[in-house]
């Protein structure tokens, strides 16, 4: 019972956790909404942040500029519920699918997604293409100027 | 004229594309269907990744494992049409949606996606529970064993 050292097999097709958090201690999570499939935002759990995430049902980061737990919509309201967690194959990446709530705006700039420019390869290089959606509120309503 | 400087505004709202790669060069790609928004896969690309996906439109990373190029699918023909890419406000994470070719698996498992396992709290801590989703293929058939 080789505890200490999962094999491959039982990392990538087994039904243990066996999370591999990166040298800090974090694991990327991808939230996409869970009604429709939009990607809304990517952040950063750590151990802590993942179980009060799957306690609570709200999704909880860990803050990598503030050096702290960070429960998301804590500050504007804007909460993810979330409908359940998947890990990867090498359990290496989670994918949050969430619901929105308040004014349901994941991105701190007021956007409903953090992910509202497209890429964009034309001559001169590679651009951003803004969506053209509005901001959901105004950060400096929120979070101050 | 900062170009070099570029404020956080100029990253988060602006139309400039101003990556913000890792130490490693690397900024982290995740994949959903185009269609479904089911997630698919998480991986990396890096700056010749990231163009070549670009300019072919097909899904290109950077292999952690092997440290190189990764033309997906170039062995298994799960090829991944790229429909777009998007990148998150602070131009740190990528969202890519894809329509998965050949036998439609994203992963090397043989499963549609790597995200078939959920996690789920129970008593004795966290547990995976598989989708019960059959592999699309043999991985022994594609890659030998």
């Amino acid at each position: 019972m080789a505890a200490h050292n999962p094999s491959k097999k039982d990392v990538e097709t087994g039904t243990r956790f066996l999370p591999r958090f990166d040298d800090n201690g974090l694991i990327p999570a991808f939230v996409s909404d869970a009604d429709t499939g939009e990607a809304l935002m990517v952040a950063y759990m750590n151990k802590a942040a993942l179980l009060l995430s799957l306690e609570t049902g709200e999704a909880h980061f860990w803050s990598r500029s503030r050096q702290e737990i960070w429960h998301k919509g804590g500050t504007s309201g804007n909460v993810m519920k979330i409908t359940d967690i998947h890990i990867d194959c090498d359990q290496d990446a989670l994918w949050v699918a969430a619901r929105p709530q308040g004014k349901g705006a994941a991105c701190h700039t007021g956007q409903r997604s953090c992910f509202y420019r497209k890429l964009v390869l034309n001559d001169d290089g590679v651009v951003l293409e803004d969506n053209g959606s509005k901001p959901m509120f105004d950060p400096a309503d929120i979070y101050g100027e």
